[in-house]
């Protein structure tokens, strides 16, 4: 049963394979009136192209995407929007060493056992590759957040093995994730400029061993009002930790002090409100943001802190042992170009997902509250 | 817009408060011909209840459901379910110390910032009240597990404060998590009776302190063929991820080796396929369960096992600063009974909602393949 | 699969069955800070009551609601509302005449054919009985309807066999329906009095024949502003049209000229837009509504106007022939206490099924449009 | 708030305007191992394109589609197919005539209302140019039902302005809808041959006046077992009454003995259930089919037969009066080409529609009862 949509009020419906034709995504309740072109996309979907520095996949794609419906001279319509990313480096190659063996790490074995068979090309509906459309629809997300709301989401690689990046999330810029001090591009994503270079050499060591590493990404949004979000099921944690769940290689969440909370007594936990400000502007805030802007699964105005662990890379050069659809030992090496770490590419599918729920919620609090604004109360 | 539902296949719709007259839960979906009577609901409910040790609230509660349709002679009907449980100890005491003042931790302000207003007693729809309907809607979905699939859903206990058991999820019984080798009820819930020891004791402590303490529950799911989950957004540890997320008090949540993954290598880190058993129940399997269960976001048939860390109580008897409505610094004692740490009672909402997700996919399974069972594929 | 939820952003989940315990409803999405008591749902569920009048069955309920959530002194909170009603006459007759026979019209045969078997007292949940949880929620629509747009939702009895009222949806009021000019009740809720009276004898002629009779319901929204609806699946026409076809009885539905327009050339059907009023409130009109309030599936700002026809009762006190659930050939008198026409209590249901549609399509608007209000366009 | 989409386990979205690069459709939930190609979409595709006779519109389009994703070898992969149609025949002409102009009987001015502003080239969003998508869906759920079901949907032309044909639901053919006795096209898509041939006439009689003229569709499935459909608000009944309200210009439904049943008596209208066929295939069936094969809104096994008004199309080749968007009064004569009568090409349109619907609820069934098979009860 359908599991290719996200969201209930900005929805987001994807298809396409590895090496099928190409990746679709309709976003479907965006609101009318917003400029939008392609170049409005292509900023983000050049940051998440494989082939864009030597730390990643050397695959490549141009991933130029083509505006098919849902907007006019300029503006979406407020009917459906339906994006295309082509596929263009399909390699007609040999895929007889996977077809009938499963990869360690990958969905091989669990798509035969869902649905009887797959598309073994590449990984097919499994592939990272879909998230190609993610991108697209949350370059879209993005823009109504800043539109609207003046907010803005931004991820970036907080650790890669046991290289830890000091970051600031309440000040890390856009300009810090992408760019080093000295100007060259900060190929890892980690705002650490010190560590980043580190984590540039540890890459390297780590393909040179045909192997893979993991790590950990940082997703923060701030100017998000309070008041975003659902007090049951549908709370703003859930709904953003289900869609970094989503993402491939993703084996954990965790918002605001997270693990750390379990050796926490309350009286060390629990974030003090003050006020700050004067005037008009006086508004509430808490003094630490141990809570990671979350308070009943509602936001409180402070920033949204979010870490993803994402483990290293499944596909290895190096022999593995598996075995066959026929239930046979065997041996694998799985060929092709791989990221030998997902970090570097990660920020632009962190901060899509991210931004797709906050959009979604922000429409859901307009329709119930109509013209009442988040975050203010009504006394 | 509405987030008061869960699932798609097999949907659970939830209203009620701390203190209003009770908690309803519809169930939207169930198969027809189930045995079931309040006895298959009372035993997960007694394992939430209030009051029930020491080491919980002393709230009392009795918690006895009302079934109110969907069950027709001993057996559900295949329309919808609902279930009614009254509150009882709904004492009319005095809330002005909290109507106006927020309480740090809890959603009070994040509430007003939404609703524009509150029920401020005892947290209202935010309460931790909410989880009985879930737990009387989750008794249900691991009588269909058991029944359909020969699989059963245990949590349990993993860590409080310092103190981390050593349990393998494996092998751990219901037995274990709710009764000590002594024969005596295991009241923290962990299944290392040693350790347990020292959480009561830690409790004790901490409540002495007029304090609380956090912990991590783990939560596995036995017997769960293959092929259950979504390849893109509904992905089984998404849905699941979502499922824990949106418990009150959960920070942090990973499955497998989880956040342990950001230090690994690749090839450290996949678990490599064989074959295991003879003749007919030959399977593949994997030699290590680093991946929880789970690839590609679809089941593997190993144990799926997930982590969830729940921050200390918010509510301390000990004297707070907070700010009030108006926007003026206060001080603020959270009166009543709270529980000084949330583990204890975990056990039977972690399962619950563990058991909705996998019924959820389990049905949307039998939906989109007809026939085929999960698990086998078509070769 | 999940079929007693209903609406997108204002949505209402059903549960109950004729004959066991109590109807209950949750409403999700309802907008925080709307007034709401029990007397507000007693003016429609006193309409739909059985034992209203000599011309509906004698059934006796009081058919008073509970509200178990949502409303906190006296205001919506923006919570889920549940509302219980609990059934009262629930005779416990002998039902082994219909519990294995097939009656004709009813859905017996194909509750069996789904479900594999059926509560088969009184219908189960196929029974006109789980309107009553409809009702109650469409109260709460119909109010928000009132107080933010000012428009209402009227439906009335427009044809019973060959009778047929002669009523002007632009101008029908609530009285006329509820009341003859004598000041007498309209127990037939046709707005042409002259024509009711015959109605009224129609049924008794019927009733005495042990027979039933069929008709047609208007219904006519007026107040809704331009703009309400979706361009493709989610029309207006669409969700007002399974609205009506979700309702017991109904075989068919029609808006503005409806079947009519199977004879009509375009140049007889258009209706011509025309500029109506002066400076400010000069709005766009057309001349005639043969459209019924509809354009490409979106509303236009003239009177809704729809019709249902209503078949005539399927239970008979007269003998019908039938088969049993072992296929043997057999008759079948049914007993208990049936409307001989449906159409007397149709009007508080078709009004809060109608009413459901457009606050739902309401709230979808302002979550889409934001500040935009409805029907003003941007030069 | 998403409108785009339909269908609860066969999920289909669509996105694409009049005017625009092309129309896109995903459908998610389609079973996997289905055999499916380009061909196998063509004949419905044909069947609903321009230009394809003289009784037709001349706009030119070969309406080709591709398979973007979910299809793998031949076969449906299970995960989601996306199909792309480009639109070729955009004349770049001149749309300055309705740009600011309501055309009448067209979305024009509720779309502004909406939206705030519009696509205005052919209608944008609101051009019957979108139901391209829907057929080329409707094709992959006719193809399931067939191949799984055995079952099948045919829809014809009913009616034509005062041209009835009578037809017999139960056993017309797709070969008397598409071709007449003769062998030539049956270009009104009338099975009645004799009427048929009037139809013809009457619409170049019509297309001479510069007029259009309305009609009545009839659609019948064939070989559905009894047992699909939801006893509360997703009836098949609603669901097939909103499939078809969904489709422009319809604006009416009715099924079975539809709106006769309001001057029919219950003795009159119940259809008497008889058993048919001998030993395994013995089976309940009614003696008449006046309940149009829904029974409580599930399927009784008989024959599904519905009826569709739909509205002479709006776009006139003559002067007709309207108003500007700054609300100045004016005149129109729609340019551009048009069907004269939307029947010859409802076919595959409403055929698709209502495959749609019995696909999800098939799908549906097969989730929540597992291995039952509809339509058998359990004795």
């Amino acid at each position: 049963m359908a599991g290719n949509s996200f969201g209930k009020a900005f929805v987001v419906t994807t298809a396409g394979e590895s090496h099928g034709p190409g990746n679709v995504v309709i976003i479907d309740g965006c609101p009318p009136g917003l400029s939008l072109s392609v170049d409005d996309l292509m900023g983000d979907l050049n940051r998440r192209r494989p082939g864009q520095s030597k730390v990643v996949t050397q695959r490549n794609e141009s991933d130029t995407p083509e505006i098919l419906s849902g907007v006019f001279e300029g503006k979406t319509t407020g009917t459906s929007i339906a994006i295309l990313v082509r596929n263009e480096d399909q390699k007609s190659r040999d895929y007889s060493d996977i077809q009938d063996r499963y990869r360690p790490g990958h969905a091989d074995y669990t798509f035969d056992a869902k649905y009887g068979f797959r598309d073994y090309r590449g990984g097919g509906r499994s592939s990272a590759r879909e998230t190609v459309a993610r991108v697209a629809a949350g370059a879209i997300a993005k823009k109504i957040l800043k539109e609207e709301l003046g907010a803005e989401v931004l991820a970036y690689t907080k650790q890669i093995g046991p290289l830890i990046g000091e970051v600031d999330p309440n000040t890390v810029t856009l300009e810090q994730i992408e760019t080093l001090p000295s100007g060259e591009p900060n190929i890892v994503r980690c705002p650490d400029a010190r560590i980043a270079a580190q984590m540039v050499d540890l890459i390297a060591a780590v393909r040179k061993d045909q192997d893979s590493i993991g790590g950990v990404a940082e997703i923060v949004a701030r100017g998000i009002p309070a008041g975003l979000g659902e007090p049951v099921f549908d709370k703003l944690k859930a709904d953003l930790g289900k869609a970094l769940f989503s993402l491939p290689a993703v084996l954990g969440v965790e918002y605001g002090i997270g693990f750390k909370a379990a050796e926490l007594r309350g009286s060390q936990n629990n974030d003090i409100f003050v006020m700050e400000g004067e005037g008009d502007s006086k508004a509430v805030r808490t003094e630490s943001n141990r809570h990671g802007g979350l308070l009943g699964g509602i936001s409180s105005g402070m920033p949204i802190v979010f870490r993803a662990v994402i483990k290293p890379t499944s596909s290895l050069s190096r022999e593995q042992r598996t075995v066959t659809q026929n239930g046979e030992e065997t041996t694998l090496i799985t060929k092709g170009r791989h990221d030998p770490c997902l970090l570097p590419r990660f920020a632009p599918i962190g901060e899509a997902m991210f931004a797709l729920v906050l959009v979604d919620h922000y429409l859901r609090f307009r329709g119930q509250m109509g013209a009442k604004a988040p975050g203010r109360s009504s006394t």
